[in-house]
């Protein structure tokens, strides 16, 4: 077998969130299937990543009644048709064919996604922001990962180029920045203000990199955050659009977790939305919102559907996004059917708006007690402490492991956090995500963990969470 | 609107197959549609792109309903699917699901693609080739671009690494290759011997490219040729794999167009097959074989599935291409199913399989005749040679263009076929793709053709561009 080096930037790359903590557990899965007994639990459970089907979420009937007729749409004129699925499911999948040029469901698209589409989503995001949007500022993507790719290929030149981004961060950015050779500043969220996002700490991190000769271009927010679960107050927002327009950055904002927001005293609000009710227009800010299918109340992952809306932009620029775009083609019809349907969902008065509503709101709520529970859990062990998840789908705990175990971890060169992480797995069969994968003030530790088990799970979870935790303390407590 | 400079790569890069002539067509289709009969034409005809289902080529049923079911699992179920799904199609849906943890389709998978179905197209390589396909070696991807973007960026360190590529080429290579910051390598095929592929110039190529030094690190074969329409002999493809074999290069092999050979003289064999009907394993040869959802007879480009067989690489290059998989989580789970439908499609006894053997003969014989009727159109062109279309789905004629018309588009300042594919889309509504952005041996001029328009239009597709070559040669015989 040849031996090869490979490219520096793809060796560079880390991604946690599919790492080694997450390939022990499909080891121990297969040991459980192989030899069952063999570990101190039964089933693994997976709170390492936002992938809500993967853990018995079932999907929401309408959007997946509108894919299966726009898959095979010659059934739509039989008559069985009519007992198998709702009525405005069917209408929907008439008048999606009738936005598809030939109706080709199987035919490339525009390489934005197709045209019909993309004038729905941008009706759906006027009706959520109360300010126009262009259908042709809409590129449709597999999911928002690609998105997010496409804007990094573009923004970075060498790695002198700079992209600030949260710490902690969701591992996407630094491995599309480490893919594509620029260089991450990091600015730091405060986890004492439940991880507020501080200007000033925008303005010294920004100092810091031009002062090291980094060129920094653009600026990720994450809201709701990931991994980090905090919702950005309006306020916050303006001045962080200021921040932008002031220093010539592009705003990427990441709002996937925009329908995933469970506490009344927070709300989302789009950057699209905070910008234009500045006043600010497209000569004044580069604004990109990535949005995806995967998240929300929906948790369609496995469809791959998404788009980034880019406003602010000159037409060189856009021109170049294009090239991109279509370099690939376009993205999957499916998931661009997806993508307009999150947007446009029943409404009143449609067959389907009752219990679409009742499935949504089911979830959502169900997602709320999920959050409030394991939040109450993790406070109530030693040494541990936890933000609330406002929003989005994680929760990330600060645990002050003790000098016993930090010292046992370096001793198994590995970080103290993955340690912890490792001996969970190990115990319990829970799966979560060791904070060093998402980055941390040096010297804290954390670890990432989903909301998303079943909710008839959580009591079991915190039980075995808590025993861990308490023996753990119990042999490295020192 | 603040200005900005972009990455050079991205500059660089190029794709023609939706480039300016393109552009012009959708802008003169738009013209049609606001004042009809304001051109020559009363509908634009695309034969710029291998896009089967956009010119009403129409999906394969079982495909359809397999996909349709899997979106859909709760009707799976009810009494009035059977009146609507063919038997075998319920039955493999049920096969599809229990393949899925937890039956979900919209869960992000393995990064790889779903196992059990990996495993199904493992079962079909097998068929196909007669040795043993192993499912830990595919990839499954969002068409086949993805899949060589993931080589591109783990093969190319710097611009010093070098891509053998076929002159002419599909431009997602030479986009693949600048995106990445690496040299394309160029090796041409000869128009005179049917675009053969001779190891004297590979030789040659090799030393051109080592005395710049270049670090050549792979050969990209694609088979059947895009856009040349040649189909390899099993001969010249022992002679390919010896030579990467003798240079230590990693052979990329373009199978996407496997299903469409349309000449009784010449048949498929994967590099797989050769590879290993010669002896060779995974300690002889680092091969990559590429396939797509997009082509042969089914034509779902819209659904974005494909994947990649990798074999003879080490566990530590494996776990690099794993790793960059897992950055994007996985592609599209409609697009896996269906890639383990094209490798698995309806068998003798099965409800399906005459409708489906029906259905895939009707398009691929309609697809033969249609490539030789315009092959021989062409011919009779003055100044035109045509290579038949031994495969894939194109024709890629030279034309000898009369000095007049290369003083004219040199005063247009645009390439004398641009020039060509530019006057013949304004008179006749037929868009091609000038050789020029497939690259071609310099002082030569081509222009590639698909077969896919509808077989009712050929005839008089065939008497426009006849027309249309006359009068223009006629213009500029000088």
């Amino acid at each position: 077998m040849m031996v090869y080096t490979f490219d520096a930037q793809v060796l560079k790359c880390e991604y946690a969130v599919r790492g080694e903590i997450v390939t022990l557990a499909q080891k121990l899965q297969q040991d459980l299937k192989d030899n069952p007994g063999s570990h101190p639990f039964d089933e693994i459970l997976y709170c390492n990543i936002g992938n809500p089907q993967a853990l018995a979420q079932q999907p929401i009937t309408f959007f997946r009644e509108v894919l299966a007729l726009c898959d095979h749409p010659s059934i739509l004129d039989k008559s069985e048709t009519q007992g198998l699925f709702s009525a405005d499911a069917i209408e929907r999948a008439f008048q999606i064919l009738d936005q598809i040029p030939g109706r080709a469901t199987g035919a490339y698209s525009h390489s934005q996604g197709i045209k019909g589409l993309r004038d729905t989503i941008a009706s759906g995001i006027e009706a959520r922001d109360g300010f126009p949007a262009d259908p042709n500022d809409l590129f449709l993507t597999d999911g928002a990962s690609p998105a997010v790719h496409m804007m990094m290929q573009l923004l970075i030149r060498s790695e002198n180029d700079g992209i600030l981004c949260p710490i902690p961060q969701y591992p996407l950015y630094s491995a599309s920045i480490a893919l594509h050779g620029g260089t991450l500043v990091p600015y730091y969220l405060d986890e004492q203000t439940g991880w507020g996002l501080e200007i000033s700490e925008l303005e010294n991190q920004l100092k810091i990199a031009k002062s090291k000769g980094i060129d920094v271009r653009a600026l990720v927010v994450i809201n709701p955050g990931n991994p980090t679960g905090q919702v950005l107050g309006e306020a916050n927002q303006r001045e962080i659009v200021e921040f932008c327009k002031r220093e010539g950055l592009v705003l990427l904002a990441d709002e996937v977790y925009q329908e995933n927001v469970y506490v009344p005293d927070k709300k989302f609000y789009s950057f699209k939305k905070i910008t234009r009710s500045m006043g600010y227009g497209e000569k004044d800010i580069s604004l990109v919102s990535f949005q995806s299918v995967s998240k929300g109340f929906y948790g369609e992952c496995g469809k791959r559907g998404g788009y980034m809306e880019i406003t602010g932009f000159s037409p060189e620029v856009r021109e170049q996004i294009y090239k991109l775009a279509s370099v690939n083609l376009c993205s999957n019809i499916s998931g661009q059917i997806l993508a307009s349907l999150i947007m446009s969902s029943p409404k009143v008065g449609d067959e389907s708006y009752e219990s679409f509503s009742a499935e949504k709101e089911a979830i959502l709520s169900s997602l709320a007690r999920r959050a409030k529970t394991l939040e109450d859990a993790l406070n109530s062990l030693e040494g541990v402490t936890c933000n609330r998840a406002e929003g989005a789908m994680y929760l990330f705990p600060c645990i002050n492991l003790p000098d016993k175990a930090i010292k046992a971890a370096e001793a198994a060169k590995t970080a103290p956090d993955a340690f912890y992480a490792k001996h969970l797995l190990n115990a319990t069969g829970i799966v979560v995500v060791p904070g060093s994968g998402f980055r941390q003030v040096p010297g804290t530790w954390h670890f990432r963990c989903t909301i998303l088990p079943q909710e008839e799970k959580i009591p079991a979870i915190v039980t075995h969470l808590t025993e861990f935790h308490k023996k753990f303390m119990d042999v490295f407590r020192g």
